[in-house]
């Protein structure tokens, strides 16, 4: 049982909500990794809380513009000086909480989009950086001290459990997730030539803007939820890429 | 068991292919729909052959187009004449054979909306229909003989199997089929107080222009292709809505 070591990590998302907490949590790792890029859209914006803590390295990325997408990967790549990136957290997301009988076409797209498109588009744009990574770690096995892909999926995305429907349909988001699920299995058989491993998590509910606010109770499961799939991300191996797990390592049902 | 009786169906992408398949084999049941309406986007293009057999009532239908879905929806409730509709055959399917490097925005946004949105936006346009067929049958169970949604899915939307990823990587369709099982997942859940029936198929591997071609053996695949899932669906009941089955009535994994 390891402990998290790498020098580089980019999380997708990080100005709020659980994309923040995987960068603090980064940044406070007993080794923490030499070079954090917080992705945010909009890193002034009002909700952007990120401004305010040990700064981070920022990395302007619309995830839905594959051309913001570029740009990052070109930015990100010229500031790691030749190092590879060790960790690409998929996190940005959307859902809309739509009923079946008024979901739409233009919902569908968009959170599509933002939850499953873009993670594809992300992890091709820093293939190289995360190639690179691989290629400079020791050791035949996949790990996340190598190279991961870590798209952070939801329950919502279990075809099996279909949680929570009487709370919130939101098939646009449950879709969305399974396809996320769908794509995190292709990329663990498309990467793994390349020493990359890849998994889908689910948080667990964290109270952020999406999970819903409960005061004092958001910090401590924020931390909970991050602290837990970075423990988990580092005791992954070989077996398990391609895996859905929550973020207490729990294998959950697709 | 039983065997299929309803008075109507309706088949998406019916001028080829496995919905020619559908239309035929309905036609040619022992006791055959009064209207069987076969969806086609351009009923008279080059592809369609549907137009040389016992003619079906053509409904036109591009499913990517809501005002074209919505458009069908009142020209059949018209031809119904105050009846229902017993089946919707969401059938319509595209597939773009990209390895994961060069799968494109464009190509994920184009397979989803037709593999995933238009099941969607159909069945909710056809839904006024589907209920009054279901509230004009007798008993109360879930049958296909009162209404229901048919999904064709695919072995490929499989995200536990992941079958032939060596073959054909093609992660857009890959998503898109699973996406659709968990549509079919969320309208078995909203549309059982309806009293409609949902169900996600993989129709096997038929030799169609999808599936390639193969002379003779072509026809004899797909009929037992579409046979099979006739049968099947014609022993559907409650328990089974929301599964995902293949054209034998096997278990397909999520
Ligand atoms: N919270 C939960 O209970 C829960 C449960 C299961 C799964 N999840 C998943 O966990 C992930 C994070 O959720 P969260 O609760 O932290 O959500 P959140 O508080 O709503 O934060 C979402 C983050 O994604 C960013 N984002 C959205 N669209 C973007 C785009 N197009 N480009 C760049 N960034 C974009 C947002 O940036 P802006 O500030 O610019 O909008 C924000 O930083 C999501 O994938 C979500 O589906 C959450
Ligand atoms: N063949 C297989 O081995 C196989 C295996 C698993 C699953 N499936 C699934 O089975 C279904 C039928 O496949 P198939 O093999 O019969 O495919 P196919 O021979 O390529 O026929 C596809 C049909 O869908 C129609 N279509 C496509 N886009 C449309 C749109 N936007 N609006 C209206 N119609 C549209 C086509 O119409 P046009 O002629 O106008 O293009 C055609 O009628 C698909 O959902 C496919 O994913 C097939």
């Amino acid at each position: 049982m390891g402990e998290l070591r790498v020098r580089s990590a980019l999380v997708t998302g990080a100005n709020r909500g659980i994309g923040l907490g995987f960068v603090r949590h980064l940044l406070a790792l007993p080794n923490p990794p030499e070079w954090v890029f917080a992705g945010c859209r909009d890193p002034k914006g009002q909700r952007a809380q990120v401004s305010g803590h040990s700064p981070p390295h920022l990395a302007s990325a619309e995830v839905t513009d594959p051309a913001s997408i570029k740009a990052a990967a070109a930015s990100v790549g010229e500031r790691l000086k030749g190092s590879g990136l060790n960790l690409l957290i998929n996190n940005a997301g959307i859902v809309r909480a739509n009923k079946l009988d008024n979901e739409t076409l233009k919902d569908m797209s968009e959170v599509y989009m933002t939850n499953t498109i873009a993670p594809l588009l992300l992890s091709q744009a820093f293939l190289p950086l995360l190639k690179k990574a691989a290629q400079g770690s020791p050791g035949s096995g996949l790990s996340c001290n190598k190279a991961a892909i870590v798209n952070i999926s939801s329950n919502g995305g279990s075809i099996k459990e279909v949680y929570l429907w009487e709370g919130i349909q939101a098939a646009c988001y449950r879709c969305s997730k399974a396809a996320l699920n769908m794509l995190t299995r292709c990329q663990s058989m498309g990467y793994r030539e390349h020493g990359i491993l890849c998994i889908a998590f689910h948080p667990g509910w964290v109270k952020t803007d999406m999970g819903g606010d409960f005061e004092d109770k958001v910090r401590e499961f924020l931390a909970k939820s991050v602290g837990g799939m970075l423990k988990v991300l580092s005791n992954l191996s070989d077996k398990d890429s391609g895996s859905f797990l929550d973020w207490e390592g729990k294998v959950m049902a697709w």
